[in-house]
């Protein structure tokens, strides 16, 4: 099952990412709407031309009439939007999202609705450090990595769906992961990162430091500025995870600490060898 | 005093920092020469018009014309080099250089050069993950800072001829710090960074992470990308200083992960209101 033109798409929460996704559909000529909390965003996605209609109310005959809705809210509120409003989706409609975290909230949502509504749930890796509708910009998944994270629920063409999906709005790869290979990875390669980037800038407050700071700071803080309401919520949704992610880097900082130390140079030059050589694998292609 | 158009200048290794400086002073029409150890880097430095002669080895004559010198070597090969050849520069030369360290060289190279050579430290916050004289681009050095390092036995003429060639190069701000300030701030803003940065990589061996990844990860580990042989020189002559930052950086790590593995949302919130606020400041000038 590939997306097709006829296709009615719904986004709801037209945020930076709900937004970008909607520009990006709606480029290629589909039909979008969007229903999300704040008129404004409603009004400016109309003028811009991003969407084709919407509104903040749930209406039912637009819900009715969505073949694809892509879910683009917080994780609870994305649970609990379901809960209330799951039924009036049409039966064969097929619901995505873009939930950083899965294990905790993919299995609870299968089971939720109704067995002739399919959700399959993806991660795309793209974002950017500023909010809303009005920053949204589908560039920003060119080069960039989308997951989709199917069940055994899953049917294959709900699948390729999805994984069309992620092609259709330009992503570079399109891979697949279990919700608990998928916890396990962004634990590591987005929490973790987020964890360290939070206590880079915790750890120390010097005064004036921005007159003598270089990239190297300024690159490994820049996700510093963190929406500290979102990330607690998605820190605790994968607790289990992310607290042995964190476990695993500290064990590798104190190892470092202890050479330098003891003044052990072959030992740390043979830890930053294994780090150069395992970056190289991370290079964008140019 | 300030840099003058007859002044002759020398730089003493010709990489990419090295070749950065060659290049924008070039530019400004100032006489520049440099010595360095392949003949290759010569050649090509030759050939882009970047210097106005240069070789590969020590000749008193092109060293004793020099009015001002710039040494881009490793620390211990600097230290070194002034120690074996520092008597060939003339009366009232003035010797500055980009070393990432400062406490465990200034001294020792002000207490070792004769009395009428001044040396007047610098560290300029600008580099790049690639090496070498054709890889120099004294872009790197616009919206970056540039720090100028005196001690009691430097003379205002010699400091401001310092801020004067930062100011030349085309650094955004130019500030100064004692050699123990200097050292204390490195080993936070770029010591620990690069620490980070080689453990977040040697910490997980996942394979195919890079099918998963988004730029958050990119970022903080750009720098792991780390030349081992000059990062682990750094990190044991700023030892002390980067074993205080690497502990208060692996104190607010900790604090988080107690606060997570407790359930302290608020707790984690408000680390990361602080790390946002602050992070503000860093901002670039667009």
């Amino acid at each position: 099952m590939k997306l097709k033109k006829d296709m009615k798409i719904l986004i709801v929460g037209l945020g930076l990412l709900g937004g970008s996704y909607a520009m990006a559909l709606k480029r290629q000529g589909y039909d979008v709407s969007a229903i999300t909390r704040s008129q404004s965003s409603i009004d400016y996605a109309l003028e811009k031309g991003i969407i084709d209609r919407g509104g903040v109310d749930i209406d039912p005959e637009l819900v009715g009439s969505a073949d694809l809705a892509v879910f683009a809210l917080y994780p609870n509120v994305f649970v609990n939007w379901l809960k209330e409003n799951g039924g009036l989706f049409k039966p064969g409609a097929v619901i995505t999202d873009v939930t950083g975290v899965k294990s905790c909230i993919v299995y609870e949502i299968q089971k939720l609705l109704r067995p002739d509504i399919e959700f399959i749930a993806a991660h795309p890796m793209a974002g950017r450090e500023v909010y809303g509708v009005q920053n949204a910009d589908d560039r920003i998944f060119r080069q960039a990595n989308y997951i989709v994270v199917p069940t055994s629920n899953n049917t294959a063409g709900a699948i390729e769906l999805c994984r069309d999906l992620g092609q259709k709005l330009g992503f570079a790869d399109v891979s697949e992961l279990s919700p608990e290979m998928h916890d396990e990875m962004i634990a590591y390669l987005s929490q973790l990162t987020h964890c360290i980037a939070t206590c880079l800038m915790c750890c120390n407050d010097f005064r004036g430091l921005e007159h003598y700071t270089g990239d190297s700071f300024r690159d490994l803080t820049r996700i510093a500025k963190i929406n500290d309401e979102m990330w607690s919520e998605l820190f605790l949704l994968n607790r289990g995870s992310l607290l042995r992610e964190m476990d695993k880097f500290r064990r590798s900082f104190n190892e470092l600490y202890d050479k330098l130390a003891s003044g052990d140079r072959e030992g740390m030059r043979e830890m930053m060898r294994v780090s150069t050589t395992r970056r190289a694998r991370f290079d964008k292609a140019e």
